[in-house]
């Protein structure tokens, strides 16, 4: 490995700020002297027990510290977990995106989806293509992935070249543009390649990840097989190749084409506009024309392959779609796997789709856009990296890349398993992890970006739990002397019709309770607040095993 | 086929009460004339929007209605979807239950928990004795599952025989006792059986389920590759046959047992009392004896094996099990696969053990407890139903097991799909679902046995997503003039530290629309509380994006 030229004594840092606990909000630094850049910049979907929270964006506290030194972000592909974070992030810190066509496509949407289009700097670059940010160079590497122009960086600063896969497949036979860039791979790990940092996803996987080709014969076959139904199919809305081949089938079966739901639509369109798909005239038909074919001349692509409520096939499945309702001449057919966490949302919409006498199809029509245990050996074998970072999943699947890594031959001290905040300095010379960086996830819910934290989440899995009891009662001013209440008002605890002596019983706690305080000419408010609360949630927990939230309000006149 | 004798014209009704569109809360009414006999009597989990929800049990009003018809229950295994309900609705409708030895010893343990044992009535039945009902008689067959003791019914009525399989597996070499006593199903078949209520839940899965004998030499395999590391063994609580096979490499490999976790420590030690499993002397130790030998030389057989936050695993994991401690030399093995909606929690726990240095191991230890399509065929073409009737399992699965009953020549005349609460009229002259009767899921939450209905759980679900604001203010009685407020206090809504703005501005708006309520001579609470409430709704909308529950409280004075 011939050694790059690095006689500043500097050292490169990586810092990952979010993808390495968890799948999704991808976001790492690369930092050399004056020079920062960020790779990718995604969302994650909240935690079950992130009661109401829309979706989760990166805390880049580190980013805003260093404003002056960040010279750009640099994408590798369009899915939301590592775009969805930039109308955010960008509003506190501002700089240049570079990303590949489509890739910017989908930028630009959602950037005019928050009016910001005008004040951010966009540059498309070209697979092979390479950018010139302070003291980093970037070149992009054709990969393929889930989405079309997907792309693998080699990072060059003066410490080494670091390689990131981004999200990628190895696809020898892809349905858009070329396979992987493999020889470019190979190429770079001749001349010697730093860190290899590779995506985990799949890597608890054996084998190869099949190509996406695949999956139209599988259209054919099942086209083949239900001839006389309307067909429905549901996959993700970014997947523009999959798409690609349903339309593909249908055209040769002379069915016409419906797309649904706003975010494939979106996607499709944009897709369309850059020439990402063919789609032949005349096929293409708008939802309302649907009643002059008949079904066996018709196909809906629609999202909600993920039982998402709000997806079109779920309002299909409720029967809250406003256009499109299932019949028992439908067949559905799921493109996609369950997401981890989705799996109930998706049965319950085969369940409703079945109980309308719809036939559901949903094993075997879907190849992944991540590489298996044999692909992440093929890349490391091309690459040759000195160390290895695994990153892209959460820690068992960064754990199970460690093992790849093992396999061939890496020692424990070439294996860096890094944690969101971590930062590593790394050069020829060695990798070591030497501090620690503010990080964190910022919950975005409705208009509000992080006005919502730990403490307002607790209240609202204690309300959730239990429900809220209100005590409510009116002081005199001056005198302290009680003159209404105390009442009790609950939500969310029992049923007030059905638990008149519960209710009343506690009441009349509630009576004594105060007498008592009076009695004591006890008049701090925290002493009565904290007392009512104590001896109501003792008797309610006697008698219901619950703890509702209880939350004493006095009023003074 | 033979017709039975049934003079009367009387039909034999089937009454599904749970367990048809969701996996649990199993229970079936069988009614004859003036004789009920109840097949089951189990719990089901709380779905995800089910908040604050402990479990379910069955609706029974139809019970309850014609308790003196009620001759008996029949329960087919021991698994809490089948016995679990049987505290609460023995409450409500108490007749005999007959079962198997290991059923009845675990229904025993669970009526002593309710104190409850001396006023029921129990009998152990053995497989191939049958029980006298009212007009109806009872056998038990022999089948495999993954519990011991599992039966299959043989319910014999003068409209003819049903047979229902329970939950069940093909074992041809179980690690206890018996295989499923195929000859009897045949036999039977050869008879003529009216109708085969048969379980759906692996009606999706081709082939065969392995014998639970083959995971025995994966855990031996297992210990000899780690023969250094303490191993940690989680699987299901009440499988038995699993628990005896890890203590028999525990006990060739010279380790010692440690059982941990309440629930499986108490069916252990019932399968204990009642010899259905053989712990070797000196093999069983105390979890504080565990200090005492070396790692290499104990297994700690334990409950979490599905991520729930307070099994022993999930404590051990989150560093808040007292007495274990998770170590890098420590191998955790699950013996289970993730049941659907599981998978995140499952994820969590193998993600918070790797991160503490441990192995995991997680793929191919673990065998099903039900039979695939082949076995499900098998049973068909041994018993050769008239009709076939698919119970247990969601309608994805039932719909599978139809899709099985096709395949062997029934028509859909043959095929019933019952809905829960759907009553079926049955004989040799027909069957057909005549009537629909009350029936439903309530809610146990804490003590409370049915006091939080749909309305609770809207108010916990609205809580949980946006919080709650409260609105206070006093009134003078009879003039109605404001004295005080009105205040906000709000909860789960927004970090109100940060929120003054939002916060004093609505106090503002609150103020504004109560003078011009107070300006215009309304003293009427609807109308004051409606007002102030859509005015402040209206404002958090347009601030936020939420909706917040708001709630109006009016106090007198």
């Amino acid at each position: 490995m011939k050694k790059p030229e690095n006689n500043s004594g500097s050292k490169l840092k990586v810092i990952p700020l979010g993808g390495l606990e968890q799948i999704g909000m991808n976001i790492t630094v690369f930092e050399y002297e004056d020079s920062i850049i960020v790779v990718d910049c995604g969302i994650s979907f909240p935690e079950e027990d992130m009661l109401g929270i829309d979706l989760c964006i990166p805390d880049v506290s580190y980013l805003v510290e260093r404003i002056d030194k960040v010279k750009g972000y640099v994408i590798t592909h369009g899915h939301e977990d590592h775009i969805g974070a930039l109308p955010y992030i960008l509003k506190q810190v501002n700089a240049p995106i570079y990303g590949t066509k489509l890739t910017m496509g989908l930028i630009d949407r959602k950037l005019e989806e928050h009016d910001m289009q005008k004040n951010v700097r966009r540059k498309v670059i070209k697979h092979g293509q390479s950018v010139n940010l302070g003291q980093f160079r970037v070149e992009f590497i054709k990969t393929n992935h889930s989405i079309a122009d997907a792309s693998a960086l080699a990072i060059y600063s003066p410490a080494g070249i670091i390689i990131h896969t981004g999200d990628f497949k190895v696809d020898y036979t892809p349905v858009y543009g070329d396979a992987i860039d493999l020889q470019r791979f190979g190429e770079l790990g001749k001349k010697g390649v730093l860190a290899l940092m590779c995506d985990s996803t799949n890597a608890e996987r054996q084998g190869f990840t099949k190509s996406e080709r695949t999956i139209g014969a599988i259209f054919d076959t099942l086209f083949a097989e239900h001839p006389r139904n309307r067909i429905i199919v549901a996959t993700f809305a970014s997947n523009v190749d999959r798409v690609q081949q349903i339309i593909n089938t249908a055209y040769h079966t002379g069915r016409k084409v419906v797309i649904e739901g706003r975010s494939m639509v979106n996607v499709i369109h944009t897709a369309q506009d850059l020439g990402y798909i063919q789609i032949p005239d005349n096929t293409l038909i708008d939802i309302d024309q649907l009643r002059n074919y008949p079904d066996e001349k018709t196909v809906i692509i629609t999202t909600g392959s993920q039982g998402e409520s709000m997806a079109a096939l779920s309002r299909m499945a409720m029967d809250m779609h406003k256009k499109i309702f299932i019949k028992p001449n439908d067949t559905i057919i799921f493109s996609s796997s369950p997401i981890p966490g989705n799996e109930k949302a998706v049965s319950k919409v085969i369940n409703e789709l079945e109980m309308k006498g719809a036939q559901v199809v949903f094993q075997d029509v879907h190849v992944s856009g991540h590489a298996c245990r044999e692909e992440i050996k093929l890349i490391y074998s091309l690459v040759k990296p000195r160390y290895a970072i695994p990153v892209h999943g959460e820690i068992r699947h960064r754990h199970a890349q460690a093992t790849i890594a093992e396999e061939l031959g890496y020692d424990s001290e070439h294996i860096l398993m890094l944690q969101t905040g971590d930062v590593l300095e790394i050069d020829e010379g060695g990798a070591a992890v030497k501090d620690h960086v503010h990080s964190g996830k910022v919950f975005v819910d409705g208009l509000g970006v992080g006005d919502v934290g730990n403490v307002v989440l607790r209240d609202r899995q204690h309300l959730a739990e239990d429900g809220i009891v209100i005590i409510v009662l009116t002081l005199e001013k001056g005198t302290g002397q009680l003159l209404a209440g105390p009442d009790i008002v609950s939500r969310g605890f029992v049923y007030v019709r059905e638990a008149d002596e519960l209710l009343d019983d506690s009441a009349m706690l509630l009576q004594d309770s105060m007498e008592e305080l009076q009695n004591k000419g006890i008049s701090d408010w925290g002493k009565i607040k904290s007392t009512l609360r104590d001896n109501l949630s003792d008797h309610l927990w006697k008698k219901t095993r619950r703890r509702p939230m209880i939350l004493p309000i006095i009023m003074e006149v």
